[in-house]
């Protein structure tokens, strides 16, 4: 498996925010080739030291690093990165790793 | 689902942090009670403008948020934790959340 990781701090308009994620960015993200799941926190993302400096936690799986790479030259993930640019906080965070399991 | 999201800052010594979290925290955190699955990245976390402030992001997912608080309370969780100090970096970030799929 391969993952995108996404972290968003606390949006000065959380409710705006979720109606543009869930609303639009969501449905961008769920067309973008070979994505295997789609996975946001619900709730609050604590911290052992309590409240943490992120409102949202987004995690995209795909098959194998080759998968994602491939998956980032679509248009539909273009689509989804431009709309970035209409919601998401400044200092997001975007990671790209290769995963296994070490279970 | 839910999980532990651990991000390791890049280690004075990488090479000292690899022996230390495959030879001896992974197998503590093996034995978390209620663990489902245990992921961490092979090869670098990159951004999309290039390299992370990242050497290991690790995951911990739990069936739900009350196992994941279930399991903290253990002792083989404490002693994960307690090993922390052992070779994370001072600025290592633990993250807890519930999860849901939007796929």
């Amino acid at each position: 498996m391969a993952q995108i990781l996404v972290l968003y701090p606390h949006p000065t308009d959380p409710e705006a925010f979720d109606k543009h994620y869930f609303g639009v960015h969501a449905d961008l993200t769920r067309k973008i080739p070979g994505l295997r799941s789609f996975v946001v926190n619900q709730g609050a993302v604590s911290t052992p030291q309590g409240e943490g400096p992120y409102h949202l936690v987004a995690q995209l799986n795909f098959d194998s690093i080759e998968a994602l790479h491939q998956a980032l030259e679509s248009p539909e993930s273009q689509a989804a990165v431009a709309d970035l640019a209409n919601f998401a906080p400044e200092d997001t965070q975007v990671f790209i790793f290769d995963n296994h399991d070490v279970m």
